[in-house]
This record gives structure tokens, C-alpha cells and sequence, in this order.
């Protein structure tokens, strides 16, 4: 089938491949012409027959907004869209209204797979109706892993909900990262164990933790036994954070995840941090004990 | 080559069969006789001959010491014994030291795969001399999984440090099991989610969070979508509490994987919180918020 | 000076006898017939000279906004309106431009001290223009505690600052509460301990923990050392929620009321919660350890 | 009475001085012989009459465990040592035994208050028998807070109750103190909140999170609002350590008292955080997101 593809970056270029490996024809853009078929969405939508299938993949928020206002001004009644970036799934609804204000129809999809999704295909989550799921199955098809459909692709259920497990999942990968950290920090601490990235390697078959992510971290620690030439300072990508509040406005404990999460937010400050100014002001306040001025080296006391 | 294999319970008994099948020769010993090759200790040691091989496959704690001691004064000084079971690291520097003053050798063992290690093959994490690793590769060869055996099997330090592994891969177990849990209570909640055993399932291929446990949730929501038939009481295991007791005395921070534990140990309390009932107390005695007595249905109120 | 004041219940009516016993005069307003001064919010306004000052004391949320509403209806330019229930800080912003677009001033006060606040009068938290909480000044002098007005009252900031400080003091004491709370819970498990509640009460002076919290949770032990009474079925109300959820906004590390929030959650699932039967249900997937069925005891394993 | 102090320094030599403001008579021994009344423990003994009292208030660990192995060689059967400084309770066991083995009567005493202990009095909490804590009443009384015994004062319980109610006050401690300074680190942030000192000052009365630590953080920030002469670099004492160790121990939930010492950990580590190094490698290997080198300055990306 045909498909318009807005965003031609890391992700959306190798889809474009994928796709076209397919047997599909894909007229692609992206505002760096180098990469782009057409000069802007007015050609992108002249090439494509009705009814039109246009897929954006750009960054979330205000990118992604002014590309699904000027496709509302582009586009026919009965063309589709599907918003295959990273937005937060309460734009989906308000997209999808927006959308079918003018007759046009709207899905959202969650993918996964980062730069390996090339090869591999990339793990996809859409929300939407049965019968506009149904036309894009093609494409879903191109883009997911080999392998049965239902290992590598969902219909989770309305507009939103396919963002909305894609930031589950991410959520989740928070969680499953930190375990992996903190036990990579305690294996390194210890005196008797000598050899920590192949510790990480053996997990790779017969274990409970086998996963990607363990094969990832073995990886990396196979490379650069100690991470010695990294910082720690790591940012986060807004779906944990919803996934933490969302936890929060519907009442469900979410320890590990938001704990994940805040050491992300903890990893960017350092002695910097606010709260632990204040409690070592606290101790000195009531116990003498010693402060760390700023920019002095602060000095561990036996405890 | 000859093994004493000590205990053929649920993994000693799949473990027998996994290392005749490589094609050595197994004699087992169980408390059951039905099962049991000899009826005693005294009778396993005298079907192997020096140096000899024996790997003990019975719960850590009493039951492992007790079985050290008679191997003890019943193995001569060359012999080699290998602690199979989940005993704590700890426990391993000891027994060493008992064997050792007698001339025995010592081999800690960890071991991953449950009740799926007869056909997948199991984890191995091992701890003492490169002299004694290599002297029971024949063993670990058969028992750990098909593939590189790298992948599978690790020499990770010194006597402890294989349970030291085995430890931390349970830990970081429990982190993956609760984040996998969070973010599943989450889809269940949320509306617009309609089939959320279908978005576990669709992680299996091209996903960040595909893994071997992902899979057995996958194949848990299959069965029972609900998990109608389950209550929320979870036992744990001592792993996860070594894990972190360690990670307090080698000051790593580990919120991931201690909440992960306090969130067992919770589970097992529900209304009968001690701590709970003191908050309920607190609010009621600042605020006269009611309070939930004993034996009544609390109710959730609107926030 | 006069005040109008909106809501007589647990709050409000200790509030009106502390601001009578300061030698001012209140015009108050409750739906509850029988214990208002007059039939509805229209009669109230009547009452009062211009410019007048109108207190609400109503529940958060829809109760408030209605209210709101009409008094932008019956209120004269010059007016000034004083929220001091637990509104959320955002809805402030939103009433205070709804309000001047007719007008009229608005001022939001959160306020603590619960039942105890007649007698030991109320800490209270304003934001607003310097101008409108001068206006109010004599009212905040009589609500708030004896002693230096800078102990009792904070002028925090802008229009929502009252309440956002509010809301930030409910979140801490979320963490104390639990704190104290974990404290209990293992003195209460430790053999060696004998008199738990005696040693809550010596906490009492010349500690670090001595707080009102300390006192309160003194009191309670003696009355009932065990709890034995109560459920720990612990509600929420909005704050604690309200503040992750603004951590998370902010990228403000905070595990501990974040913890504290999601235990409540928690003490209100017991066995019923999904995330620990997910968990159990893995755990038997891959260790084929027992779970327990619903509505069986559980039985806690020695680990 | 009669008592011999060892150990003068920050906290003893207040004591001392409180002691003998009460009216008793006090042998101080100190290794700094300038402020010390004897020249060694020897001299101390001589210096009393028999039954003696001796009150050990010197550094936990080998230092306390060297006083007590000298002074069970100096004193007689019916003489009584109380051990009043921060020793783990497990050592009360251990010295009480040892001592006993020669008649000699042993006391565990926790001691808080800091620095203010001298104007104030000090918080004690007592291990031991009866008899022996009532012979030390005289003592005790001198140092506790003015008031009822009982508001300053705790028999805990056995020998090590007193260690132990200490050790869960300062893990109590550890909750609050995180609990006041996630609450700052909010307040600061938020825009429209314009005086953090202020908020903090006016909570002393009225509020339900008023207590000493917040008088003490009011203090703090009226002399230093931003903390801006502070590093986020805090150490801990041990009791924090060994409260966590002790919940995993006895199966208690301690999801805030744990994290208060996490985030202690982690201010020691900032950007070098291994765990943090790991989370960092894994996001680049599957997303290739960009990671900070090691000493790069790390730059938050807009979520």
C-alpha cells in the first residue's frame, strides 16, 4: 500500500526502509531536504491517492501538534492518521477530535525497538478503532518482528491506549534498568567476586533474568568492564514521569518505578541537590555533626 | 566422569537426569529411599572412587551444614564437594574452611532455571580455585544450557562469590517481577486499555522489555486474565533479603530492590499493618479522620 | 471587622467561635440550616458592608467552584473572597481570574490544625497580593496561634502559594506519619523491647523526634498499646497525591512521600492487589513455588 | 552519688557538667589529659567507693569494646557499668555476658539531644533490670529534660533495649529529616511560592508537622535561605544502617526509612553513581541515547 511518512530522523529513516523492504511505496518528508521526497506536506499529500494513509513520526508536543493541525488542512474525509511518536496519550484524544472534526480518522501507536528496530522490527502498541487498525495492518505488519502478529504487535484498545502501553512498557523498563544497576553496583563492591561482566554474560541462557536488557548490559560491561569512561548522570524522557502520576491519580503503588525515576532526576544533581543540603544542615543542627562546604571534597566517616 | 549427587528433590531429581543424559554416571542420595540409589551417605561414598566428586543439592541452612559435616568424616583429602543448594555466601566461606582442614576441596554453586532447567538447562554461577572449577567442568558442562558456555556458566571469584551471584540475580529478579507488576496494575486500571494480556504478549518480539519473565506473564494473563484465582500473598526466599542487608553494609543504594522486598513482606500483612494502624491513628488523632475499626470493610473515599 | 463565612462544619465552626472570640463579627453560612446564621449565600451577602470579606470553608473541588461561582454573581467590585479549604493550587489561579474579571480580589489560605485548632488556633498559609492579605490580616490574627505572627503565618507568595504550601505540608507530614510508623512496627517486633508505647512517650523532650506527631502517637499507645483496635486501612486526601505529582512535574527526587502515598494505597488492597498477584503468578511460573489461592489463609514460609 | 565517666568530649563533657549541676559527684577520665580528672581507668576505679558506677560514654565499636575488656579487669563483683554511647545493641549482649562472668552488673543507656543537651537535658532510653536501672535513677534523672520522668526517660526493656529504642529513633530520624528536605527541595522550585524560610518559620505553631527538626530547619534557613554554602555530601552514623538491616531481618515494610539512607548513599556518589553509569550504558544500547562522559557536564534534555 501507499503511505506518507512525516519524520525521517533515527527512528522514523529505518522505518521508511522497513516499510519499502515490504513492498510498499513510501513518500517520505522531513524538513532536512537532503532526506525528504517531497519539499513540504502540500506535495506529500498531492502524491498519495485517496483514501490516504500518513504516518507522523516526529518529536511529541508542539512538533507533533502543528504537524496534525496542517495535515487537518491538507487532508480528505475518510484519509487516515496515525501518530507513531512518542506522545503522551491525552493528545491522542484531543488529536483524534481535532481530526474528526473534518473526517478524519486517527490511530495512535506506541513503538519499541530503538535503533535496533531495523533489523529486528519494532515492537508496536495502537489504540484506535477495529476498522481503521484493520487498514494499516499492512504497514503494522512491515514494521513489527517475524513471527506471530500477536508477539510483536496489540490492539490495546481505544484513541490513547496504544501511547498509553508503549508508556507502561517504558515505565516498566525504568524499573527493570535500576535492578540491573543496583545489582551491577553491589557485584562491584564486592571484594570476592571477580568478574563482574561475565557474571552479566552467564545470565544470557538458563537464568530468571534473561532478557534483552541483560544481553544489552553484558554488552556494555563487555566493552568497558567498569563504565569507567561514562558519567552517571541520566536523564529521562517524560513516559516515566506519566507513568508515575498516572499511578498516582488512579491509586496504584508504584515503588519501583518512581524510585527508578527519581534516581534519574537525583543522578543530575549531585551535591547540588536541594533535600540533602537540607538534611545535613538538619544534622549539623542538632547533632554538630561536621558539613560539607560547597566545592569542598566531601570526605565519607566511617560509619 | 562419576558424581555423588546429595538431594533429588524438585531440582536435584531433574538435575540426575540432565547430567546422565550428558553421559556420566550419577549416584544420588535422598532422605526418600523410593528415589534414592543408596541408603545412606556412608554407601554413596563407597560407590565413587578417589578422588571423588559430590554435589549437594539439599535446603541451605541446617540441612547443608549437617550434610557438610558427615561428608566431612566420611570424604578423604582430595575429594572435592560443590554446594549446589541457596546457602548463603556466608555460609560458604565456613564450610570451606571446615573441608579444607581435612583436605577437601570446596566448589560454591549457584543455580538458576527452576523447574524449566531439565529441558532449558541451568544457570551457573560458581565460586573457589580455577583448580577446582575446572576439575568439575565435565559436571557443569552437562547441567548448564545448550550454546557458548560463557552464556551460561561463570567463574565468578573466589569461595561465595558463585552464591554471591546466585544472590544478586535473585534480587534483581524481584526488581523486574515488581516493575513488570506496577506496570500491570496500571493497564488494568486505565479505561481506555482493553486487552492488556494481549499487551503483554505483544512484548515478546522488538520490545525493550522483552525477557524470559515477560514471556511467563505473558503465558500467566493467557491463562487467567484477571489472575481471578490468585491472592496477593507473596512469600519470599532470603535472597532478596541478603541482597539487601549487603547492599546497607556496602552503602549502594538499592531503593528498586528493597522496595521490592518491603513490598512482599507488606503483602503478607494487609489490615493487619502494625505501621498502618499507627498512621490511621495519627489521622484520626490530628484530624479526626475516621479511622477503619478491626474486622470492618473499609471504604475508599473520594480524594 | 465583619466576615462572611461559607461552610460550618468541622473546620468552619470552630473557626467561627475563634474569630467571634477575637471581637469580630461573623456572618456565617452553612447548608445545614441549624446551625446558619442565615438562609442562603445571597441573604449573607446582604448582611455584609462593602467592601466586604467573604471566607469559604467548603470542600475542594466542585463544592468550592460552585460557591465560586456564586459569589461572582452577588459579590460588588471591591470584594475580596478568602478560599481556605483544601483546594488543589491550580484551581486558585482559576478563581482568582474568573473573580477579577468582575472585580473582585481573591485570596487562598491553606489552613492545619485540624480539631485542635480552637483551642491551640491554626497555621495558616496565604498567597496573594500584599495589599488583599493586609485586608485580612486582622482574621488571620485571630485564627492563628498565640505567640510571634511569623510562628503561625506565612505570607508565601502569589495567588495558589497558600495552598501549594499547604499542600507541600501535608506531603511531609505523609513522610513523618510513616516514619514513625515503620519505627513502631519494628520495636513492636523486636523480643528484647518491652514497653513500646513508654518509649514513644520518652520521646517526648530533649530528643531529636519530638513533634506533635510524637506526642500524638504517645497518646494513642496509651490508650491502646497494640493498636488492637484499629484496621490499618489508610485513606488519602488529595495532598499527598497532588505532591509526587508535582515532583514528578518538577523533577524533584522524592522517594520517601512518594513511598508514604503508595503504602496507603497499598494498606487498601491487601491480598487483592493485582501488582503481588502478578507476582505471585511468576513466581510460580518459573519456580513453581506455591501460590495461594483466593480466599485461602496464607501461610508466611521461613525464608 | 558517685560516678566515674569515661570519655569527655562533646557529648560527655556536657554530661559531666550536667551530672554535677545536679548535685553528684563526678571522676571523669578522658585521653586528653587536659580536661581529664585521673590519669587512667585505674586511678577512676580507685577514686570510688565500692559498689561503683561507672558510665562508659566513648566511641562504638573497638574503643568501647577495649573500655569494657580494661574495666572488667579493674572493677568488682556488684560494681555496674552503664554503656551510653551509640554501641550496636548486639554488643549490650556481648558485654553484659562478658562482665557478668565476673559479678559485674551491666546497663545499656541510648542518649539524644546533641549538642543542646546541656541547656536542655538528654532523651535517655535504658536497657537492663530493674534493680540496675534503678540504682542508676540518680543519674538519669540528672541528665534527662526537666518534667515528668516518663516524657525524657524510657526502661526499655532488657539489656540492648535501650541501643535499640536509640537505634529505631535515629532510623525514625533519618525518615523525617528526608521527609522536611523533599519538601523544601519542592517549595523551592515552585514559582509562585516566593519565601521558603518563611513557610518553614510559620509551621512552628498550629501545623501538624510542627517538632524540633523543623524548628531547627527554620533556624537553618532564616541564616541561610538558599543553603547556598552547602554540599548535598551526607554522611550516616550506623543506627540508620543497622534499623534497615534489622526490618529485613524481622520482615517490617520500611520503604521510608530505607530510602532516607539510600539517598544518603547516593549524595556520596553523585555523577561517579556505578548504578547510575549502568543506566546511562543500557539507554545507549538500545535507544542510542546520547550518554555524558566521565567528566563531561551532563546536560538535562527537556522531557
Amino acid at each position: 500500500m501507499q503511505l506518507g511518512l512525516i519524520g525521517l530522523g533515527k527512528m522514523g529513516g529505518f522505518m521508511r526502509d522497513r516499510i519499502k523492504a515490504a513492498g510498499h511505496e513510501v513518500v517520505g518528508y522531513d524538513t532536512n531536504q537532503d532526506i525528504s521526497d517531497v519539499k513540504d506536506l502540500k506535495e506529500l499529500v498531492s502524491k498519495l491517492d485517496a483514501p490516504r494513509h500518513v504516518w507522523v513520526m516526529v518529536p511529541a508536543g508542539k512538533v507533533t501538534q502543528s504537524v496534525i493541525d496542517e495535515l487537518g488542512t491538507l487532508l480528505e474525509p475518510g484519509d487516515l492518521v496515525v501518530d507513531g511518536g512518542n506522545s503522551k496519550f491525552t493528545d491522542d484524544a484531543k488529536h483524534a477530535e481535532e481530526l474528526s472534526a473534518k473526517g478524519i480518522e486517527f490511530v495512535d501507536c506506541g513503538v519499541s525497538g530503538g535503533v535496533w528496530g531495523l533489523d529486528n522490527g519494532y515492537g508496536l502498541m495502537a489504540g484506535g478503532t477495529k476498522e481503521n487498525i484493520d487498514r494499516m495492518m499492512p504497514i503494522f505488519d512491515a514494521l513489527r518482528p517475524e513471527g506471530p502478529r500477536d508477539e510483536g504487535f496489540v490492539h490495546a484498545g481505544d484513541v490513547g491506549a496504544g501511547h498509553y502501553v508503549k508508556m507502561v512498557h517504558n515505565g516498566i523498563e525504568y524499573g527493570m534498568m535500576q535492578a540491573y544497576a543496583e545489582g551491577y553496583e553491589l557485584l562491584e563492591a564486592k571484594e570476592i567476586v571477580k568478574d563482574v561482566p561475565a557474571a552479566f554474560k552467564a545470565w544470557t541462557r538458563g537464568t530468571v533474568v534473561r532478557s534483552w536488557l541483560q544481553e544489552l548490559m553484558a554488552a556494555a560491561l563487555e566493552k568497558d568492564p567498569d563504565l569507567s569512561d561514562l558519567s552517571g548522570f541520566v536523564n529521562d524522557s517524560g513516559e516515566g514521569r506519566w507513568t508515575v502520576q498516572e499511578a498516582v491519580e488512579y491509586g496504584v503503588p508504584m515503588p519501583v518505578i518512581s524510585a527508578s525515576l527519581f534516581q534519574r532526576f537525583f543522578s543530575r544533581q549531585g551535591e547540588n541537590s536541594p533535600a540533602m543540603k537540607a538534611v545535613a544542615a538538619l544534622r549539623n543542627g542538632f547533632g554538630g555533626h561536621a558539613v560539607t562546604k560547597k566545592g569542598e571534597k566531601g570526605i565519607v566517616t566511617d560509619h
